[in-house]
């Protein structure tokens, strides 16, 4: 991994409280593209026992962040709509995977679903980022 | 507070460890009608310094889920959509204020919205929640 | 109405084909504001008898550009969510009422609701606008 | 074309008003799958000369409910997301393609895609539909 832009990103996550706090994990990045994964824990129940759908966002946007970041310029949430389809349930590990699906100077859109380690369909989402001219701040 | 149903779900988010981690607090419950507060922290930021869009997200879906289970039976997120409109930052507190637009036997739909305490607007939700005919297991 | 960004919207849709072939008409208009109007008729039913989806969508559509390209200068629908609450049936008059919900130099949020002549509440629209610098080209 | 569930959406479609007004062909289709096309014409022109939102909404519309219904059980729109990538010009012929991504009882969620002619991407949609219990009624 030697591209500066990705591997400035990588170790932003890493560092990120938020993303400590829930085990969200950044697998693989690419240029408008990212794979996310964070394990079921106790920590992220509902109150019906399942996953909590602020997780499975967490887990969604921290995905759409490393994807609409990776050109190397400030790309911040416009909006992002997702559909439930599954709960998670204890002992699934879930994967999101960010797919950038149009680019124009300002505005960025993507696919993202959320799978689950038995190639369940969790969640499935529709992004779009606003992206700003300025250079990623963390990046020397 | 003398209604079961709504005792029933303040007990069951001040016992949320999810809730718990981010800081939700339900401030106010109704039929169809719930008021949900975050103060910001370290632990919530994104990588850009403001609030992340997860912890955001997770703050308007503790009230979506107390607004549409407030009936008394099961609601399960089924489709959100979000659009941020201002970054939340250091010192702010957030308020996520969910109403109930419209409900029938299956499908209820929410307004949902995020204030700071300088009563600015963060971002607007639109929700759909489907409703099962199951009543809330928590109750007693 | 001396308004001549107002005056000059009324005249376009007077004079829109699409808006004629579905009996669309701008009947309020302000900054970030509008109110359209649709009649039911055979034209607009889908395969059930019922309001055509996208005639409904398309009565939103033009309160949102109405309400968008209020300020002067040209604005894009960049993304439309609709939740539909209730069909419209024979013999409905349905409304769109578009409201701007925040506005930024780039960006427009708006609220749209469709009801009938009953004061049913048919579906609810979160829109977002891209908002260009050039003045909209049909001003004198 | 043997299937008289496919047989029976596609003589209603040809039937439709509301398709045939705007030019709306379903051109393929198959379990939770179809593809519709719509020419451009003066008639879905907005007020800037491009596509009107509320046409190429309509065209993803009839893919979705084509796709939704090929079950032979009653499907209706409950929420629909649609993402502006690029407008429709002049010339163009556009095609909406709508995949289905998931399917209980209840709900289907469904993809659907706006290209145009020379394989540019207008428009991106997700939607979710309610499944009723009903046969089609147009079913004979």
């Amino acid at each position: 991994m030697q591209n500066p832009i990705f591997n400035a990103i990588y170790k932003k996550i890493e560092s990120e409280t938020y993303a400590n706090i829930l085990g969200l994990k950044l697998v693989k990045l690419d240029y408008g593209y990212s794979l996310v994964k964070m394990a079921y824990s106790k920590d992220i129940e509902n109150m019906f026992q399942t996953g909590h759908g602020g997780a499975i966002f967490s887990l969604i946007d921290e995905a759409f962040g490393a994807a609409s970041n990776s050109h190397g310029t400030v790309a911040v949430a416009l909006n992002v709509n997702v559909t439930y389809v599954k709960p998670a349930f204890k002992g699934d590990t879930l994967y999101a995977e960010a797919k950038e699906v149009s680019r124009s100077n300002r505005i960025g859109t993507y696919d993202i679903r959320v799978m689950n380690d038995k190639d369940e369909l969790i969640a499935v989402c529709q992004a779009v980022a606003y992206r700003k001219k300025d250079r990623l701040p963390f990046l020397d």
